[in-house]
């Protein structure tokens, strides 16, 4: 028995045979460093798809941080520690000033869940609104505004899943300003509904960059007729940046590339490099409001290690400007696919901020059917090339791709090489 | 303005005012060692409080594991890696063999999530039971199982909050098989009511040895008891040993005091000693059905490091048979409170199992009424006198006491010596 079958038999026995894992063949990973991995006979592959090591697969730096922390004191938050509230400034201080308190958590689950308790809390309301092919996390709560698992229609009382705003393919073939309103509208008619149904409304909660959704440009200024319509019901609204922030789309958060300042953020993947760690950003008001009446705590969440590790993410962050590189990078990225585009009819849509890319193949530019195969074919002949990424979207025709930041121009070159060779085997 | 009080003050503006801390003059801890804990000015505690750092804060070994995995390779569990097999074959082989498959969280809010979301999704029911003066987590499913917060009787139709079993101060009056059958009796009683409601039952969820409930001396035979009634009724048993777990009890589980095999069992806090995992244990049908049904991934859970310290945890746990000793030195310390006992009529009970050790404190053994506001002195002097404890139980009256494990005969004696000078004072 091979090394990798041996492996699978004892994982499916130890964690069931549902437990997921990627690629037709999974990887055996025994390495990282930098935007490379390497496998157990040690091939390295050039790592376009892990988000959550935002400066780079087992950083010195953060490595040094959290040893070193580790080794010194590592308690709960019921004690005072200047770590906590020396990190807890820095990341504030890169948010719209009235957003100014944090609570952390240990997951991005964790954080959309308090956001929703403090959603619900503050407003009185539980009515929620999502989109219909997301997914904010796991615990029983944030499940039910996950419907990428569930299917488009949300089963609870207490849930609405409106359609994703997609301009590739468009509500009624609209554009520009009239399909920002036309997706928007959707708001209004998920609020009469929880009006009708004698639900009290608490917000809308949705990732900027919808990138569980594939990724879509999003319609000129959506979010902030969502904003105005959630505000003007008296509901709250949640920008769950647990993918999208941490500069990665060129900007610190993905809700400043809209202009829009929302109530509650949450974050959490990159945030210490890999080290368990999220938050959730809010309001003084809403915030005292919520520990006035709510007494919350989390054991591991915010402790010495994880500010020390999340510390030196931002250091490197800001000292390595890593936001605009990825802006720089990806916009170098997202040209190279169009340069591809002209010689690939298979690219229908080449899209993203920053280090998120998204690439969407066609098996027709006009009808725009998804060549969901196809993708599939490009994910792995990519992966048998060394180069990991994966697919989303509705129809699974999505390249999904989102490197480590330090990904460089001889990293995209890499890239768009193997892509070139690789579609042209299709 | 004192180091502490400008601490205080930027913690509130951060993290609001409502952020919780230990102590009417909050500590301002700075380092960590075995059994200690140091504060900003060097002066050292003696920690009997904290269950985290199950094998000694900062142990060198757990350090090293878990520096050395996280400048090798941090990534989730969708590449193949060895680590999360090993630590789980490991971790399975401490339970009943029909508890064979391991679904790995952050931390024990997530873990007890998961586990009311296998119970309710393998039995079809939503009913839960929980005792009525428990904390399993703070989701918001997990909060609804949690009265210690909300108060005695639950105000969400899917949760009944019963009496939790207490031998001090018991049922009627009761003793013996007769407590037991009573307490179990609140079971049957919340079963009808689900039924008269048109819920469907899911099962229950407790920690083996109520360690939010004050740490009651459990009527014998309870457990099973409980067991038996929720099977009947087709619910499903879950044992949160976020807590208890992890040889503290002087049995690797809390659950095998009372020799029940529980259906589902949650654990977490001090799984790797302070490094955010926990985790949910279960039949491989259960899971199986769980996993067929519901995409379940965790970003961070089951990583290689996190497992690599869980591992080390285990090496040490075993290697320096810290359950055995744990039971050891827990009776040394259970005798020398009775000793005290006989010169300072406040204390009212002495219990508990291995290094979980509670005393409650009462002001007069014939009414048993709770002496409040002297636990509250105590835990302040010894903390003046540099031993670090706390207090819980409905009435705030029962020293709570659970050291790291490392705790040796010494400190057992430094413990107990402290106590009687600050027993004098009162």
């Amino acid at each position: 028995m091979s090394d990798t079958a041996a492996l699978l038999t004892r994982r499916r026995r130890l964690l069931g045979t549902q437990a997921p894992l990627f690629y037709e063949q999974p990887l055996h990973i025994v390495r990282g460093e930098g935007v490379w991995l390497f496998d157990a006979d040690g091939r390295r592959y050039l790592d376009c798809y892990n988000n959550v090591p935002l400066v780079g697969h087992c950083h010195p730096e953060v490595v040094a941080a959290l040893s070193q922390q580790a080794a010194t004191l590592n308690v709960h938050t019921r004690y005072l520690h200047e770590t906590i509230l020396d990190y807890s400034e820095r990341l504030l201080a890169t948010f719209d000033p009235s957003l100014s308190m944090v609570l952390y958590t240990c997951t991005g689950s964790e954080a959309n869940d308090q956001a929703l308790r403090i959603a619900r809390h503050c407003t009185g309301g539980a009515g929620i609104i999502c989109t219909n092919l997301t997914y904010h996390g796991n615990t029983t709560a944030v499940d039910q505004v996950s419907p990428l698992f569930y299917g488009k229609v949300a089963p609870y009382p207490e849930v609405r899943a409106i359609p994703f705003p997609d301009s590739y393919r468009p509500l009624r073939g609209l554009s520009g300003r009239a399909l920002a309103e036309a997706y928007a509208a959707e708001i209004d008619r998920a609020i009469e509904s929880f009006d009708t149904a004698g639900i009290g409304f608490a917000g809308m909660i949705a990732c900027p960059i919808f990138a569980n959704e594939g990724l879509p440009t999003v319609p000129s200024g959506y979010l902030e007729l969502a904003l105005g319509k959630v505000h003007a019901a008296g509901g709250l609204f949640i920008a769950d940046e647990v993918q999208a922030g941490f500069g990665r789309c060129g900007e610190m958060w993905s809700h400043q590339l809209h202009g829009i300042t929302p109530d509650i953020v949450t974050m959490g993947k990159p945030m210490a490099n890999g080290y368990p760690m999220a938050a959730v950003v809010t309001r003084a008001g809403l915030m005292e409001s919520f520990r006035d009446a709510v007494m919350y705590f989390n054991t591991f969440g915010g402790n010495p290690v994880a500010c020390a590790a999340a510390d030196a993410v931002l250091t490197i962050l800001e000292r390595d400007g890593l936001a605009a590189h990825a802006q720089r990078i990806g916009d170098r990225v997202r040209d190279g696919f169009r340069q591809l585009a002209e010689h690939h009819d298979l690219i229908g849509d080449v899209r993203g901020d920053g280090l998120w890319i998204g690439v969407e193949l066609v098996q027709d530019r006009s009808s725009r059917e998804p060549a969901t195969s196809a993708t599939q074919r490009v994910v792995e002949g990519m992966k048998a090339r060394g180069i990991l990424l994966n697919r989303i979207g509705e129809f699974g025709n999505v390249l999904k791709m989102r490197p480590p930041l330090p990904f460089a121009e001889e990293h995209a070159e890499l890239l768009l090489t193997t892509m070139g060779e690789v579609l042209a085997t299709l």
